[in-house]
């Protein structure tokens, strides 16, 4: 599987969210072979929960793993200092990210840490989180913990 | 309210966890002036779920807010990474720890960034962790990301 194939599978996740209204954010858990553990998307707004960032959802739909060394995350967007504590926690190996232009969270740190970044600059991702942070800057800072 | 009487908070949250098979770790987010905007508790065992730590189950039942600098968060064990990232990324003015000698994560991080960090070193925190731990080494392994 190509790093773009797995983040085609994110990219869907996020207009899932999309398409619901939610923050457009989607993240994947895959074992180094490609198999998809999980995936799943931001869902503060569909669940009125801010717990969910794309990344912590697809962790959890991956259920209860023993080893997350060989796992990569993907995700549409750089994970924000939540979602990189819990690459860091978790030791996942490595994290694929869409896009680090609209948003910069702690990518930077995960690679000092020894995580294998890798950033795709994705149009798609780039033009999606744009365009949504654009119309929504109220959600999109309560999202990140920006107070207003 | 006492930090004390925060941290009973917390506490109870554990035991209640530690009763229910769970590990024993709880927190609780506070205003301010000390209201209990929400509490919770590590869950991996109870709703076979990865994602729920003390910390992100009580900043999830406090529910959506628009600005966290003024809480506090309140945890029986010191933040592990993932929950760092969430006190970090959240803006969360303050850390209150029952005991990081069991286990410490990234207080010492989030004191760096500008987080006000207290650790307790309480008894009961330090006695309930110890005595999990040396029961159940292969759970609290998974749970902190260590593979066996």
């Amino acid at each position: 599987m190509t790093p773009e194939e797995m983040l085609d599978v994110a990219v869907g996740e996020a207009r899932k969210g999309l398409a619901e209204g939610g923050i457009p954010i989607g993240a994947a858990l895959f074992s180094a072979d490609g198999v998809l553990l999980g995936s799943g998307r931001n869902r503060r707004v569909q669940n009125d929960d801010p717990s969910v960032h794309g990344e912590t959802d697809a962790f959890r739909n991956a259920g209860r793993q023993r080893d997350y060394r060989s796992t990569v995350m993907v995700t549409t967007l750089s994970p924000c200092w939540y979602c990189s504590g819990l690459v860091r926690q978790f030791n996942i190996g490595a994290v694929l990210i869409g896009e680090s232009r609209t948003f910069t969270g702690g990518h930077d740190w995960l690679a000092e840490n020894g995580v294998a970044v890798t950033v795709l600059d994705d149009e798609r991702c780039i033009s999606m989180m744009t365009e949504f942070i654009e119309a929504n800057p109220a959600l999109w800072n309560e999202d990140i913990g920006v107070a207003q």
